[in-house]
Protein backbone atom coordinates (compact mmCIF):
# COMPACT_ATOMS: atom_id res chain seq x y z
CA UNK A 1 0.00 0.00 0.00
CA UNK A 2 1.20 3.35 -0.91
CA UNK A 3 2.91 5.89 2.23
CA UNK A 4 1.28 8.33 3.30
CA UNK A 5 3.57 10.14 1.84
CA UNK A 6 3.47 8.58 -1.80
CA UNK A 7 -0.59 9.72 -1.25
CA UNK A 8 0.98 13.45 -0.62
CA UNK A 9 3.29 13.15 -3.63
CA UNK A 10 0.79 12.01 -6.01
CA UNK A 11 -1.50 14.48 -4.82
CA UNK A 12 -4.20 12.19 -3.62
CA UNK A 13 -3.94 13.90 -0.03
CA UNK A 14 -3.65 17.74 0.03
CA UNK A 15 -0.16 19.33 1.69
CA UNK A 16 0.99 22.45 1.66
CA UNK A 17 4.13 22.30 -0.75
CA UNK A 18 7.41 24.22 0.31
CA UNK A 19 9.07 22.72 -2.55
CA UNK A 20 9.52 20.19 -5.13
CA UNK A 21 11.57 18.74 -8.30
CA UNK A 22 11.71 15.40 -9.91
CA UNK A 23 12.97 13.61 -7.40
CA UNK A 24 11.87 15.04 -3.95
CA UNK A 25 9.06 16.90 -2.32
CA UNK A 26 8.99 19.47 0.72
CA UNK A 27 5.75 20.57 2.68
CA UNK A 28 4.73 21.73 5.64
CA UNK A 29 4.21 19.23 8.83
CA UNK A 30 0.65 19.78 9.56
CA UNK A 31 1.33 18.78 13.70
CA UNK A 32 4.08 20.72 13.72
CA UNK A 33 6.93 21.06 16.59
CA UNK A 34 7.60 24.52 15.43
CA UNK A 35 6.04 27.16 13.14
CA UNK A 36 7.12 26.01 9.68
CA UNK A 37 8.26 22.67 10.51
CA UNK A 38 8.52 21.11 7.40
CA UNK A 39 8.79 17.69 5.84
CA UNK A 40 11.35 16.34 3.22
CA UNK A 41 10.52 13.30 1.13
CA UNK A 42 12.44 11.27 -1.59
CA UNK A 43 9.62 10.69 -4.51
CA UNK A 44 10.90 6.84 -4.31
CA UNK A 45 9.14 5.37 -1.49
CA UNK A 46 12.24 3.78 0.27
CA UNK A 47 11.64 3.13 4.45
CA UNK A 48 14.67 3.77 5.76
CA UNK A 49 16.82 6.70 5.25
CA UNK A 50 20.47 4.92 5.40
CA UNK A 51 18.74 2.26 2.21
CA UNK A 52 18.71 5.21 0.07
CA UNK A 53 20.99 4.76 -2.90
CA UNK A 54 24.54 7.28 -1.98
CA UNK A 55 23.91 9.62 -5.11
CA UNK A 56 20.15 9.91 -4.00
CA UNK A 57 20.73 10.51 -0.30
CA UNK A 58 23.51 12.84 -1.39
CA UNK A 59 20.75 14.77 -3.33
CA UNK A 60 18.30 14.84 -0.50
CA UNK A 61 20.17 16.95 1.63
CA UNK A 62 21.64 19.11 -1.02
CA UNK A 63 17.40 19.90 -1.74
CA UNK A 64 16.98 20.16 1.64
CA UNK A 65 19.41 22.58 2.05
CA UNK A 66 17.14 24.70 -0.28
CA UNK A 67 14.30 24.34 1.39
CA UNK A 68 16.18 25.30 4.68
CA UNK A 69 17.11 28.44 3.70
CA UNK A 70 13.50 29.48 2.62
CA UNK A 71 12.54 28.73 6.20
CA UNK A 72 15.32 30.82 7.80
CA UNK A 73 14.08 33.96 5.32
CA UNK A 74 10.62 33.66 6.16
CA UNK A 75 10.75 32.09 9.95
CA UNK A 76 12.61 34.15 12.77
CA UNK A 77 14.42 30.99 13.90
CA UNK A 78 18.62 31.00 15.21
CA UNK A 79 18.87 28.42 12.90
CA UNK A 80 16.76 24.90 11.24
CA UNK A 81 17.63 21.98 12.70
CA UNK A 82 17.20 18.65 11.07
CA UNK A 83 16.21 15.20 12.72
CA UNK A 84 15.28 11.95 10.95
CA UNK A 85 13.56 9.57 13.10
CA UNK A 86 11.55 7.25 10.87
CA UNK A 87 9.82 4.79 13.27
CA UNK A 88 6.34 5.65 12.13
CA UNK A 89 5.57 6.26 8.34
CA UNK A 90 7.90 3.28 6.23
CA UNK A 91 8.68 6.22 4.12
CA UNK A 92 12.31 8.07 4.67
CA UNK A 93 11.47 11.50 5.42
CA UNK A 94 13.64 14.50 6.99
CA UNK A 95 11.92 16.84 9.26
CA UNK A 96 13.37 20.38 8.86
CA UNK A 97 12.69 22.44 12.31
CA UNK A 98 13.20 25.92 12.65
CA UNK A 99 14.36 26.55 16.18
CA UNK A 100 15.67 28.55 19.16
CA UNK A 101 16.14 26.10 21.52
CA UNK A 102 17.35 22.22 21.87
CA UNK A 103 13.56 21.67 23.09
CA UNK A 104 12.13 22.95 20.15
CA UNK A 105 13.10 19.54 18.66
CA UNK A 106 11.49 17.13 21.38
CA UNK A 107 9.27 15.07 19.37
CA UNK A 108 7.84 13.67 22.87
CA UNK A 109 6.53 16.82 23.65
CA UNK A 110 2.80 17.74 22.25
CA UNK A 111 2.88 19.19 18.51
CA UNK A 112 0.89 22.47 18.35
CA UNK A 113 -2.52 22.78 16.85
CA UNK A 114 -2.31 24.77 13.81
CA UNK A 115 -5.35 25.21 11.82
CA UNK A 116 -5.53 24.34 8.02
CA UNK A 117 -5.73 28.35 7.48
CA UNK A 118 -2.90 28.87 9.56
CA UNK A 119 -0.81 26.64 7.60
CA UNK A 120 -1.85 27.89 4.44
CA UNK A 121 -0.46 31.45 5.74
CA UNK A 122 2.84 29.77 6.61
CA UNK A 123 3.15 28.03 3.33
CA UNK A 124 2.34 31.54 1.32
CA UNK A 125 4.79 33.39 3.94
CA UNK A 126 7.43 30.87 3.10
CA UNK A 127 7.03 30.74 -0.60
CA UNK A 128 7.15 34.73 -1.00
CA UNK B 1 39.59 29.45 18.35
CA UNK B 2 39.99 26.47 17.64
CA UNK B 3 36.19 24.37 18.32
CA UNK B 4 36.25 21.27 20.57
CA UNK B 5 35.91 19.13 17.44
CA UNK B 6 39.06 20.47 15.36
CA UNK B 7 40.93 19.81 18.58
CA UNK B 8 39.70 16.32 18.41
CA UNK B 9 40.46 16.33 14.80
CA UNK B 10 44.05 17.23 14.99
CA UNK B 11 43.96 14.89 18.17
CA UNK B 12 44.68 17.96 20.80
CA UNK B 13 41.88 15.69 22.35
CA UNK B 14 41.59 11.91 22.33
CA UNK B 15 38.71 10.25 21.28
CA UNK B 16 37.11 7.20 20.52
CA UNK B 17 37.22 7.21 16.33
CA UNK B 18 34.66 5.27 14.26
CA UNK B 19 35.69 6.19 10.57
CA UNK B 20 37.63 8.96 8.81
CA UNK B 21 38.93 10.14 5.80
CA UNK B 22 40.39 13.46 4.35
CA UNK B 23 36.77 15.45 5.07
CA UNK B 24 35.49 13.62 7.51
CA UNK B 25 35.65 12.16 10.92
CA UNK B 26 32.80 9.79 13.02
CA UNK B 27 33.86 9.68 17.30
CA UNK B 28 31.63 8.36 20.01
CA UNK B 29 29.56 11.14 21.63
CA UNK B 30 30.80 10.75 25.59
CA UNK B 31 27.27 11.95 26.71
CA UNK B 32 25.63 9.90 24.82
CA UNK B 33 21.40 9.38 24.50
CA UNK B 34 22.00 5.61 23.74
CA UNK B 35 24.89 3.43 23.84
CA UNK B 36 27.00 3.65 20.64
CA UNK B 37 26.19 7.34 19.97
CA UNK B 38 28.08 9.18 17.12
CA UNK B 39 29.04 12.37 15.92
CA UNK B 40 29.80 12.81 12.75
CA UNK B 41 32.31 16.19 11.65
CA UNK B 42 33.49 17.98 8.62
CA UNK B 43 37.35 18.21 9.08
CA UNK B 44 36.79 21.79 7.75
CA UNK B 45 35.24 24.13 10.75
CA UNK B 46 32.19 25.20 9.48
CA UNK B 47 29.25 26.15 12.07
CA UNK B 48 26.11 25.78 10.60
CA UNK B 49 24.90 22.40 8.60
CA UNK B 50 23.37 24.50 5.89
CA UNK B 51 27.02 26.82 4.72
CA UNK B 52 28.38 23.73 3.95
CA UNK B 53 29.08 23.93 -0.35
CA UNK B 54 26.77 21.56 -1.69
CA UNK B 55 28.99 18.84 -2.74
CA UNK B 56 30.64 18.77 0.69
CA UNK B 57 27.07 17.96 2.25
CA UNK B 58 25.97 15.78 0.39
CA UNK B 59 29.35 14.04 1.13
CA UNK B 60 28.93 14.30 4.75
CA UNK B 61 25.63 12.17 4.48
CA UNK B 62 26.94 9.78 2.34
CA UNK B 63 30.04 9.00 4.67
CA UNK B 64 27.43 9.83 7.57
CA UNK B 65 25.56 6.58 6.10
CA UNK B 66 28.81 4.50 6.31
CA UNK B 67 28.76 5.08 9.73
CA UNK B 68 25.06 4.00 10.52
CA UNK B 69 25.74 1.14 8.40
CA UNK B 70 28.91 0.12 11.00
CA UNK B 71 26.60 1.28 14.13
CA UNK B 72 23.58 -1.05 12.77
CA UNK B 73 26.00 -3.80 12.83
CA UNK B 74 26.98 -3.72 16.24
CA UNK B 75 23.89 -2.37 18.32
CA UNK B 76 21.08 -3.96 18.85
CA UNK B 77 18.67 -1.34 17.49
CA UNK B 78 15.61 -0.66 15.21
CA UNK B 79 17.55 1.63 13.41
CA UNK B 80 19.93 4.88 13.26
CA UNK B 81 18.21 8.31 14.08
CA UNK B 82 19.89 11.34 12.69
CA UNK B 83 19.70 14.76 14.43
CA UNK B 84 21.63 18.16 13.81
CA UNK B 85 20.97 20.70 16.82
CA UNK B 86 24.14 23.02 16.19
CA UNK B 87 23.06 25.70 19.15
CA UNK B 88 26.01 24.62 21.26
CA UNK B 89 29.44 23.64 19.57
CA UNK B 90 29.89 25.97 16.53
CA UNK B 91 31.37 22.97 13.91
CA UNK B 92 28.53 21.39 12.21
CA UNK B 93 27.64 17.95 13.30
CA UNK B 94 25.28 14.93 12.64
CA UNK B 95 24.02 12.98 15.69
CA UNK B 96 23.98 9.46 14.84
CA UNK B 97 21.78 8.06 17.49
CA UNK B 98 20.57 3.81 17.54
CA UNK B 99 17.24 3.68 18.48
CA UNK B 100 14.73 2.10 19.23
CA UNK B 101 12.01 4.71 20.57
CA UNK B 102 11.40 8.33 19.56
CA UNK B 103 11.94 9.47 23.21
CA UNK B 104 16.07 7.87 22.57
CA UNK B 105 16.02 11.36 20.22
CA UNK B 106 14.99 13.40 22.97
CA UNK B 107 17.81 15.93 24.24
CA UNK B 108 16.58 17.47 26.64
CA UNK B 109 16.59 14.13 28.80
CA UNK B 110 19.65 13.68 31.06
CA UNK B 111 22.44 12.02 29.02
CA UNK B 112 24.12 8.64 29.90
CA UNK B 113 26.90 8.13 32.54
CA UNK B 114 29.35 5.69 30.60
CA UNK B 115 33.34 5.30 31.87
CA UNK B 116 36.01 5.64 29.33
CA UNK B 117 36.76 1.82 29.59
CA UNK B 118 32.95 1.50 28.53
CA UNK B 119 33.31 4.09 25.38
CA UNK B 120 36.38 2.53 24.77
CA UNK B 121 34.85 -1.07 24.73
CA UNK B 122 32.13 0.00 22.89
CA UNK B 123 34.54 1.49 20.22
CA UNK B 124 36.20 -1.79 20.17
CA UNK B 125 32.53 -3.68 19.42
CA UNK B 126 31.65 -0.87 16.77
CA UNK B 127 35.11 -1.07 14.72
CA UNK B 128 35.21 -5.37 14.68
Amino acid sequence: MASIFTKIIDSEIPSYKIAENDKFLAFLDVMPLSLGHTLVVPKQEIDYLYDLPDELLGELFIFSKKVAKKLEKAIDCQRIGVSVIGLEVPHAHVHLIPINNVSDMNFSKPKLKVSSEELEKMANLING
